[in-house]
């Protein structure tokens, strides 16, 4: 790599940030909408939709004409979608759900990330919503811009990777199955439906306050008879007398002492022989050789925006933890980027291992 | 485009604040300059040097080792400097001036970007700072983190362009210059340094709280019987008697309507012949078939972060704009980009034009 192209690379990076605000304000502005319902409107015309001077929008555009998102005729001064046409609604939804958690969850934030890593702490949640001695995730409960930009990216998430995750994992009939971290029970019901056998009970083990709500989800999706819920704290003693157990979106948000503390609480909760399931996203052992963009993205967001602390690991590394735990693998699968849409950040994996006896 | 390369492209953007602030925040550990010093330290040596947990650096290096910026030997666990290790010293340090203005100047204020495009204010500058009602040109004067970030870079700026500024422009031997907007006079002591000749006379016209500094300036330099100060509003009456009126960095501050009404005073306050000499930021006019960046960065930049309006245009614009108010236009250059380092964004041009008879 020469000087000049590690320069240029800055230069990237350089605009990253306005790049991205650039085009997500084009969005939240409603130009392009008002041009898919009516092509050819001019700045002026676009000005009146967005409640903007027609200067700041024709600027904003511009970057949207160098992209080839959108066109603009010289003669009539009008725009039209150009690639941003063709591309399905659905897709594009998906990605400005996204784009807008990041905005909310994380551009301000990480301002501080430097400050976020030395300290371990969240400062921009501190200092943008006077949050103090938390993770974002308890901030959630508080705040309901930050609520609402996590919680609508991530029921979209679940819903979109769950299939994927429980077709790759196998689940005895009849198992008694321990969903770590299990939230309010939603995975518990994804479990149950996708892995339906005769016995096989889940229960979704997580702070007690989750359970009303758990035990609520379990009756309106007609399993509550099957699933249930535990209270607890998974660094203090993870229950017993289950034969799997899923960690699912979880192990990301811890350090290495953290994670090995969980995973050898888990090791000591099952009898010999039983399975550990996890889906994480995974950074690919060979960093460089890939269209993987978990690492572009998931170090600063968790310890900047989200945990202070955490952030995925390679394969190698989760399989490494794991055998340290006193676990065996017996599966390691990260998800074909080929299979996941193109704006999609993370690239999950999946690990399966066994108690060694 | 296919949707496909359009979504990837979305997910460019996506990563654009987290990969920015990754590769700042590696520089602000200490890192980078640790190992320089001293190639090979690992994770926790170079935590203990950066202040922070050494599973924080790991995370942070993650995106570095992908970009090939830094080597990481995988059976040592030692870290290299590898592409970052090719670059000067003194490129890296321009290139950092920049990030750091970006960061500060700009990265938060971005969330604002489309309130700020709908009220023409800075949302950003009153909600971080305090300020209203003012542009971020006013506030560097009370707000020092704003100050050096922004006055380190427009220093080196300044340096690096006035000369390829004054290399493009002739001012006739003897000529009574005005510089417009000139701030505290360095652009005038340039002039005058630069472009010399018996009888040359360069005034400064800006706001007359810069009139002691430019002063003071002048006499630093040795040129205060040829410099002078005239305080005053360019929007209210531009001082007539001088032959030739240079106006740098500045038109690309202001919407369509402050542009026209600066270059018609200009107008009036020149005799025919007389000439004006413009260095701005323009966007190429095709927007698609270039190298050039400005696009990407200043729109954004000037609406959302430092004066609510503005932004470059195309040189066709600025163009037509000048013959709109009275002029004829003798000379339009862009720099050539490859003149510029690879990191710089803003790519500079030059409009020369004289006043119709």
């Amino acid at each position: 790599m020469t000087p000049e192209a590690t320069l240029a690379r800055f230069r990237e990076y350089m605009v990253g940030p306005s790049r991205f605000m650039t085009l997500l304000s084009c969005f939240e502005l409603g130009v392009i909408d008002a041009l898919r319902d009516r092509p050819g409107m001019t700045a002026t015309e676009l000005g009146e939709i967005a409640g903007a001077k027609p200067d700041a929008v024709e600027q904003l555009l511009f970057l949207l004409v160098k992209e080839g998102f959108v066109a603009r005729d010289e003669d009539s001064g009008g725009y039209t979608l150009a690639a941003l046409g063709d591309v399905p609604e659905r897709d594009l939804t998906r990605a400005l759900t996204y784009m807008n958690m990041i905005k909310v969850v994380a551009l301000r934030q990480l301002f501080y990330l430097t400050e976020s890593a030395r300290t371990g702490t969240l400062v921009g949640l501190r200092e943008f919503y006077g949050v103090t001695g938390g993770t974002m995730y308890d901030a959630v409960a508080e705040h309901r811009d930050l609520r609402d930009s996590w919680a609508t990216l991530m029921d979209n998430v679940t819903a979109n990777i769950d299939p994927w995750f429980f077709g790759n994992i196998d689940i005895p009939a009849g198992a008694q199955v321990l969903d770590l971290a299990g939230n309010t029970g939603l995975g518990a019901v994804h479990a149950y439906e996708m892995k339906s056998s005769p016995g096989l009970r889940v229960t979704t083990f997580d702070l007690p306050e989750k359970e009303a709500e758990a035990l609520e989800n379990f009756r309106a999706h007609g399993v509550a008879e099957q699933c249930s819920f535990i209270g607890g704290n998974v660094f203090e003693e993870i229950p017993q007398g289950f034969d799997v157990v899923l960690i699912k979106h979880f192990l990301d948000m811890f350090d290495k002492d953290d994670v090995i503390r969980i995973l050898t609480g888990v090791n000591r909760s099952l009898p010999a022989g039983g399975q550990v399931n996890i889906m994480v996203p995974a950074y690919p052992d060979d960093l460089r050789d890939t269209d993987n963009y978990n690492v572009d993205f998931f170090p600063a967001f968790f310890i900047g925006c989200t945990m202070g602390q955490g952030g995925p690991q390679k394969m190698s590394t989760y399989r490494s933890w794991l055998e340290e735990c006193g676990f065996k693998v017996t599966k390691a699968v990260t998800k074909d980027t080929a299979e996941i849409p193109k704006d999609v950040i993370p690239v999950p994996a999946v690990l399966c291992a066994t108690k060694a006896g």
